[in-house]
């Protein structure tokens, strides 16, 4: 019933707001996709699945997401997300996020990270990466995310 | 893959229970929605999709769902949840949810405000609102639930 | 748009890693359910619907799931999970899930015992049992998943 994905679509936003959803759904606005109802799901790629730059699915279609975010409050602190995608030569891939009270290259090198394990302990081999990250220095409620939709 | 869904049904129920598990599920089941695979997704009324008074989906279906609950097992307190549909001129619409321990009023305000705010970031004016609530005086483990099931 | 599903696999595994992402992803790929992306749905086994042996699932497809797990990281504690299917005389049922620190058994008879009391919840009554489970003595970050995947 539920068949394979063969779109992703990349992504990543950040916003502010007076409460922590409020700033969540501001991020995922700035993402473009804050239209949608996602659904959160575990993180492979399926083979034969290709990324497109833009998506222009109907808003409030219900669609599948491998996400990671931060939100903090504190003035000044600077947080960022990201999320990875590891395929093999064959074309299948993992998806790996991160996201923590640390700089945007540190989240991208956590999340690559990570995924190159999960390829390893499925003994496949790296063809290649794609990444989306962002970051945010918090004002009032802040929050940043990294999205992979798959459909 | 996924489509839009074009149909809603807005419920509530509260029910009690020896453990939290069996609480939320008499809790469902007085809903009317306790024999139904519910996957929680984010928070988005599509355009073109209408309310239904009832449901009549087959039982073990797989439902996308916005929901609230609150849980409690101190006896004597006062729980309630809520579910705000607030929708623009042209028919989209933005959910959300509000669960405390509070009176059922003061959940409904706090949903209906989240709302609000939800369809002013996307420069959306407010057509009209519809809730779901309920609230219960807790005895042992008790749980109220306010949902919206789109499909 | 969401169909009742008619096909379901029970299973599990265990595993280690690094992290408590490696261990978990490790875990499903034991169980035979690390390659796709699960979502996890609330727990009623639909009518109709029948316990295959094997699943034949392409890589990254979006499928339900209900599942339990734990992970510990304490060198020599015993963890398990434990799936229950309990179906009523017409077909339809409940799934129930258990893990903790304790034996295989023990999460056994407790997800037995949960479902049990969901049928009874409903005026059910009991036909058959169907049991995924698994227990690993945890070295590094270890994992055990059992899970029912409905599609």
């Amino acid at each position: 019933m539920f068949r394979q994905p063969n779109k992703a679509y990349l992504t990543s936003g950040s916003g502010t707001g007076k409460t922590e959803i409020e700033a969540f759904d501001n991020a995922l606005l700035d993402a473009g996709i804050g239209n949608l109802n996602l659904i959160k799901v575990s993180s492979i790629f399926p083979k034969n699945c290709r990324f497109v730059e833009d998506h222009s699915i109907s808003p409030g279609s219900v669609v599948p997401v491998v996400y990671s975010r931060k939100i903090d409050s504190d003035k000044g602190n600077l947080i960022s997300s990201s999320v990875c995608v590891a395929r093999s030569p064959d074309g299948i891939g993992v998806v790996c996020e991160s996201s923590a009270k640390e700089c945007e290259k540190e989240s991208r090198n956590k999340s690559i990270k990570k995924a190159k394990r999960m390829l390893k302990s499925r003994g496949l081999k790296l063809k290649d990466l794609n990444l989306a990250s962002d970051s945010i220095e918090s004002e009032e409620v802040s929050c940043t995310v990294s999205a992979l939709l798959l459909w």
